[in-house]
């Protein structure tokens, strides 16, 4: 006794979805066919939508329905400053801040060699031509401060100082509202190297 | 800044999928639209195909692609008992001890009033026209031993023997290789009260 051969396969389906597994995909297959049809049709719907719309901006590689994002195209921004971010939540992160007002770099990724995921997949020669646009005085990489991101913001920064282009990375330390007390103490001995002048 | 149109409605669309936050559907939409493209559009169209070939066998209410399924219209079946489950993996686990050879009906979920799950959205209305269609000698409660599980259960015997039909509940007691020290003592009262004579 088996499912029904469609229902099999929505079940395969959904399990390219990250973090779903055989389990989770039959839980969701039957919540879909059983209690929320609309939404499967829905999602059906958004996912062939997004596919045919959403692509990449030339500029910033981050999603965009037009080639090139408002962000780029926008020219309010300082275009003499690229920071290198890893996803687009870390984007708009940095643009909460209200802090910053140059031009971005999204990678959509970092690289992670045993998860297949090398120079090519983040985009770094696309990278590369964007910072050397002659525009670009400085390049900021704005990577996580986990193994990965750093492997990624070093191996970035070598490729783009071959090329005589100024790159700097995100300060690391203690971070708002931190006690010397409770933080762990790689990141206070960063905050030590790091130190400022009052 | 935020994502473009179709990306931010393609992570609401994901949010159909039970276990799904905001957090995990925006990881899954840049996974699809970054990594799996293929995957999203295969995705899209089992969705389709499901949505229209899967519908629910007359019979046993199991999901099924013809009007009554293929193990309802078996030959070879008791179609005297009709043994009642919560979903239709609960079925293929009854058909995997290849202990029952009668019919089923699956409820495709259990009462639930917190969840807004009532005797309609558990097809009790379709079960009771089943049952008397004047074949059926035997009803075999097999709900699971959760609360819910329990409350269908009793629900549904209620409903049955109102109607003049024999209802039975499948036993409780210590599971295979189960040792007294260890099994909990709701089990083990149960295993006592369901004794058989040797």
């Amino acid at each position: 006794m088996k499912n029904p051969p469609a229902l099999e396969q929505l079940i395969e389906s959904l399990r390219c979805l990250p973090g779903v597994g055989p389990k989770s995909a039959l839980r969701m297959a039957y919540h879909l066919l059983q209690r929320d049809r609309q939404g499967a049709s829905g999602l059906a719907n958004s996912l062939q939508t997004a596919l045919q719309s959403v692509g990449h901006c030339e500029l910033c590689n981050n999603f965009s329905e037009q080639p090139v994002c408002p962000l780029c195209s926008s020219e309010r921004r300082e275009t003499s400053q690229l920071c290198v971010v890893e996803m687009p939540t870390d984007l708009m992160m940095l643009e909460q801040t209200q802090s910053y007002n140059g031009m971005y770099f999204v990678l959509m990724g970092r690289l992670s060699p045993l998860d297949g995921i090398g120079p090519k997949e983040i985009n770094l020669d696309k990278l590369i031509r964007r910072a050397q646009d002659g525009i670009v005085k400085e390049v900021i990489l704005a990577t996580n401060y986990t193994n990965e991101g750093e492997a990624t913001a070093h191996y970035i920064s070598e490729l783009l100082k071959l090329r005589g282009i100024s790159v700097s990375r995100i300060a690391r330390g203690l971070p708002m509202g931190g006690e010397i007390e409770y933080v762990d103490s790689g990141t206070l001995s960063y905050a030590l190297q790091g130190r400022r002048q009052y």
